[in-house]
């Protein structure tokens, strides 16, 4: 038997393990110090009340002969692909249930999203970005195309025409940039992809972070973007569902590729290699999209970009370089006096007590930058507020 | 952009949608009949209170801050991973909770593992089973080679050590045919795997219903087998999960082949491509496993194994060849006079109201049988074994 020697050539990804590691050292040298972390790219606040009543309610149903339900459609009950329709629909994005994927994660999506596509096309992925992008490529055995975000281009790189590309993966708002590409800019890509007959795969996990109203929420909102782009949603961080596992993928009928359907295509590897989605998680995903319960969800998601402004003031206040955290839970910020993002990440922990993720953890794009993440308490992002406004780096510098 | 040409070549398997159909012109052409539908290969039986209550108990868990739940490990929870193990222990059999992995279930297992193969290797698959072996190799791009069940055989066809394989899927408990490997059947299939040095990926997911003590419940009970082989299994006919989701694989470190860990490989695999199991279901699945779990679950499979047996009696009281039933929820049985399994399922049908699934519908070598399910309800069972006591299929016969 031969192995898949693609999935060999994948490294290990250690960022989160050495942040770990690194943490647990800063505790046992300093047991009395307060380690503030804004290192977590996980939700932090319970699940609403009216959530957990329509869990358990669904669970209930299990209990009994007349309520009980055995194998669901593994495209996802039609209860749920209708709320998540009308969801849509409230932005005046006409999206078609039967459009509407659901799945236990993006993560699984992004994954599984693979077998659609042979090995020999060539990926093109912005810089910095989510690593699963690039893992899932390499173990794919395909060919990687990078696009640097920087300063200049505000971490919102532009396709290159003269570039060629056949699946395009788009962040938007951006993990770990918390950048939001807009309408003009999203245009450009559908028509670059239109042009190359790429497919963009639009990952838009943040999407109800966004705060202006001019930024679109979805690639469906650009016209054209129904003949080469799908979309991939999550519960994860609109409705703290990081534990609970739910999430969606848009495949539009109209999407012809290479003369495939590829709605067609994934609706039979998801009947092949998937059962489903929890029944009592569906349930509990559908009420997320209720009035009731967006309004729950909202309030959540507005304690936390509270905490992205209580940040951004503070770096603000320093001196400190920062973008994202407007439309986006994260703050990407620019290490001072030119220390690299490993340098950087050991002072703010050493001195100030403060975690954050090291940008070079997403990418070679990365390196110089820290990503702050705002799902923390507000009790921890104020305390980091109250020593980054203090901030003070004068004599460190890079080795 | 190419797409997967491989996952093109997979003709769309109607075999459940077109059972669907006839039993819809059925119920349209006699509405006032009795559809005794004995062909669903899903649970009906509602969930057991003490799972209910403890999923109940894990919902409001995530209501508070202290008890919330972000990302899991994507491996699964150790609580649950050793659940798992001690339930392999109650059986005498060492499975360390490291070398078990928690998933949504077997399809998705059995699916996702093909990303851990080289896409040029050989598949072995016995004939007939359950079609997502072949689904998922076809999809793959591997070449597949049957091995032909037969009455001659009891539907359980051995190694032949002359053909080349790499990648051996068994189902024991058998879907469709319900026919279960011995010990020495299973030691010669371990022996066939080591000398191809090949993958044997054992399907358990109907060992819960195994009655004869001397059969084995798991692949590990065979020495050599954590060198050739890996193991899944599911909750869903174990425990009614078909609407809950939860299954788990055991990769055992031991698993070296290609000069790769296979092991390392599916723990790269799914960190990667999958983000745990939902919390609220994997402390449901680990209520299964208490000494209250097991009963509970085991007062259901008694049940569907009561109805088996009123099947089979009733089968044999009519003079029509049948097996399984004994160790599994499924009755395989000819159909008398020659007939195809689509003559069969008409025939019984059309003049019994009786809904079975056709055995060509899980390959070549299925045809001229038809699969009964015993996961319908007592009284449906009552009603169908009273017909087919009776049953007369005198004068007819095959085209």
């Amino acid at each position: 038997m031969k192995v898949n020697h693609y999935a060999l050539q994948l490294e290990n990804n250690y960022l989160f393990s050495e942040i770990a590691s690194r943490l647990r050292a800063f505790q046992k040298e300093y047991p009395d110090r307060t380690l503030l972390k804004c290192s977590i790219g996980d939700v932090t606040r319970p699940l609403p009340r009216i959530l957990v009543e329509t869990m358990k309610n669904a669970a209930e149903e299990m209990a009994h002969p007349e309520t009980f339900r055995g194998y669901g459609a593994e495209q996802g009950e039609l209860f749920l692909r209708e709320a998540i329709a009308q969801y849509y629909a409230k932005r005046g994005l006409s999206v078609h249930p039967e459009d509407i994927f659901v799945s236990d994660g993006a993560k699984s999506d992004l994954g599984n999203l693979c077998d659609l596509f042979d090995a020999d096309n060539t990926v093109l992925l912005p810089n910095p970005v989510y690593p699963v992008y690039y893992d899932t490529s390499i173990m794919s055995g395909r060919h990687v195309v990078f696009l640097e975000g920087s300063q200049k281009n505000e971490f919102l790189p532009m396709p290159d025409f003269s570039v060629h590309a056949d699946i395009i993966y788009l962040c938007s708002p951006n993990n770990p940039t918390g950048a939001v590409y807009n309408r003009e800019q999203l245009a450009e890509w559908v028509a670059y992809a239109l042009e190359q007959k790429a497919i963009l795969l639009f990952d838009a996990a943040y999407e109800s972070y966004i705060q202006d109203a001019s930024l679109p929420h979805s690639i469906f909102e650009i016209e054209g973007a129904e003949q080469c782009a799908l979309e991939i949603n999550s519960l994860s961080k609109m409705a703290g569902f990081t534990g609970v596992r739910c999430g969606w993928t848009v495949v539009p009928r109209t999407l012809v590729l290479d003369g495939a359907s590829l709605h067609q295509m994934w609706f039979r590897r998801m009947a092949t290699k998937y059962n489903g989605t929890s029944y009592i998680i569906q349930r509990t995903a559908a009420k997320v999209f209720t009035e009731e319960g967006q309004q729950a969800v909202r309030e959540d998601i507005a304690y936390y970009m509270e905490n992205a402004h209580i940040l951004k003031k503070a770096l603000n206040q320093a001196g400190i370089w920062s973008t994202g955290g407007d439309n986006a839970p994260y703050v990407w910020l620019k290490a001072p006096n030119n220390l690299d993002s490993w340098e950087f990440f050991d002072e703010l922990l050493n001195r100030y007590g403060i975690a954050g993720t090291p940008g070079a953890g997403f990418g070679t794009a990365g390196e110089g930058y820290l990503r702050f993440s705002s799902f923390a308490s507000r009790e921890t992002i104020q305390e980091a507020a109250k020593l980054l406004e203090n901030l003070d780096f004068s004599g460190k510098s890079s080795k």
